[in-house]
């Protein structure tokens, strides 16, 4: 009696539901990998990984690691469907404290509206493997979308859903210019909200230039194998934002070897070093305060001596107000939240727009 | 062979370490509930609820449950000791995928500082039961400390570790004067990225002034028995930020009385109505955002009546830019990020402090 009792609560419910909005077809899923992957910073265009690491077997197996996270990576398509929905799995890895799981796992929606890309949905990751509405009731104009990759863990299958009878088609790569962002976990996007407000992402968007995300989450520290593999990257500029991770004494034995190679390769291409954030945690923490402050000093006579040495071309972007001054800035005290965030990009992004402008990478 | 190769090496390394740092003191803990639980709306003072719902028998289960969460509660105390760490259960609960389980389930220090709160550190949360270091190595000049226990989740334990032979006893209210907040789930703080960035801890903490968080995630709906309750609080002002909940129809429905049963028992006391924030999943979803537009509309049109009806001390605070234009502000479509809550802040605390001091709450 009452199962019966429920089941005909649930029709009353589902022809209530049914009423209230039209049904909507069935939804079609197409492979992501058929659509086109952006944001690497070597054409790998079968896998979600950032970096081919078969290529590079010497690297240690945490940057290994490391490179299969999809931060930075995103799938260019255009769509006419009202709803766009994605299935994806990651991998079992531990969800990160400081992150959400939208960010560390999910997936995130940009549309391109009057020449801006802005936010349209997210993929709500609870498990291994998702199916999420990502967003609906859309007009049915053609769009330019971007759906970024997480963060923090390796995308094992990726499908993008539109509704049957509407088209999906490849994009385009959006942002011509190519910047090599590489870094620490702050580069990799912790502790943005979701994949698409780490800082190189929010710089390509709002620059127009793509900011290839090589942030390594602790372990950006500029080892001579990695530092070999960036020079020979295909790029109108280099951001070093790895001065977090390495000790002091590594900061003052990598850094002219790395800024060096690069210059090598690329003789004309500005390289961009920016200091360490200030930690948070060591707003009361003197042993934390003095570790960062000596990366800093010690970032800062890397940069001051490869000057002398004759190295053009060459800019620094100071790390102390990076994340203002009231100490919010942070989530874990570490890792900027996008209060953070938000800040880094106001001392950065104009910054980055006078140093391309000023080597005519960008007009 | 092996497992003594690997005992070696562990000394080796314990020694190292051992080398590096001077030996701490052991941590001498003490029950959280000895300290002072600050944050709750009616005196409950052993137990980490925010209101005694076996008074309240007539609520919903969904807002029993909530107001089991720590949103808002915090532990105030004083020491003068170099560390400070916490042991603290919460339940087995589903984390959330919008939320960091900083904020979810972790805590936040706050220490007091030339007279300003800033943030000393968290407890990161792994699992039920953790135990962290929140922060090491300060001076030991005694300290105002506030420990801000988690967002969404139940502390079922709490204690506050300190290195033994310093002291650890209550800390006073900082805070004066009490308003209570009444709301949705951006009201108990998704999305922040730890529980003191939720905003009402970040008015208390700018203002001083307690906001008091009775945030009911996705249940802030205006019933009749949650109105009573309110009105019996002992306040100086109200801020009623649940419009985000309730269908446009209840919005017309349920207002005017719970303003007007606020008013009978308070007849001097500031009422600010807060309009909900805008939904970003509706910036491409057009039924979201007709839904919200609908809810505001309404919200408006319940305060323009109320005016006429003559109630004095009402307020309005509009629900259009409060997370700016860019879109950036939310961490799911919905919920604010950090970025979002200070945009919100930037308009809703010079409101605050413009009716606070009009009516002589605040000087």
């Amino acid at each position: 009696m009452k199962k019966l009792l429920t089941t005909a609560l649930s029709t009353c419910l589902a022809a209530f539901l049914y009423a209230q909005q039209p049904p909507k077809p069935p939804v079609s899923y197409t492979d992501a990998l058929s659509l086109n992957l952006i944001g690497q910073v070597f054409p790998l265009k079968k896998s979600y990984h950032r970096i081919d690491t078969a290529v590079y077997a010497d690297f240690s197996a945490g940057i290994k690691r490391l490179l299969t996270n999809g931060a930075g990576l995103a799938i260019s398509f255009k769509t006419n469907s009202p709803r766009i929905t994605a299935k994806w799995c990651v991998t079992n890895a531990r969800p990160h404290n400081n992150m959400t799981p939208i960010a560390d796992k999910g997936l995130d929606l940009y549309i391109k509206r009057n020449g801006k890309w802005e936010f349209a949905g997210v993929g709500r990751a609870d498990a291994v493997c998702n199916e999420f509405v990502i967003v609906q009731n859309m007009d049915r104009t053609e769009k330019e979308c971007l759906l970024y990759l997480p963060l923090y863990d390796e995308v094992r299958s990726l499908s993008v859903g539109v509704d049957s009878g509407y088209q999906l088609t490849p994009g385009e790569d959006p942002f011509p210019k190519r910047v090599v962002v590489y870094g620490s976990s702050v580069t990799q996007g912790a502790s943005a909200s979701r994949p698409g407000m780490a800082y190189p992402a929010r710089l390509s968007r709002e620059m127009g230039v793509h900011f290839l995300n090589l942030g390594l989450s602790g372990s950006g520290k500029m080892e001579r194998n990695v530092a070999d593999m960036l020079a020979t990257a295909k790029a109108d500029a280099f951001v070093l934002d790895c001065f977090a991770n390495p000790s002091p004494e590594q900061i003052k034995e990598r850094t002219a070897y790395l800024v060096k190679t690069i210059r090598k390769m690329h003789p004309d291409a500005p390289i961009v070093m920016i200091q360490s954030i200030i930690r948070q945690s060591g707003n009361f923490d003197s042993t934390v305060r003095r570790l960062v402050e000596r990366q800093n000093e010690n970032t800062l006579k890397q940069y001051e001596q490869l000057k002398k040495d004759g190295i053009q071309r060459l800019y620094l972007i100071r790390g102390e107000d990076l994340l203002g001054n009231d100490h919010e800035g942070a989530t874990d005290g570490i890792h900027p939240n996008d209060l953070g965030f938000d800040r880094m990009l106001q001392v950065i992004r104009p910054e980055m727009i006078r140093i391309l402008k000023s080597n005519q990478v960008i007009k």
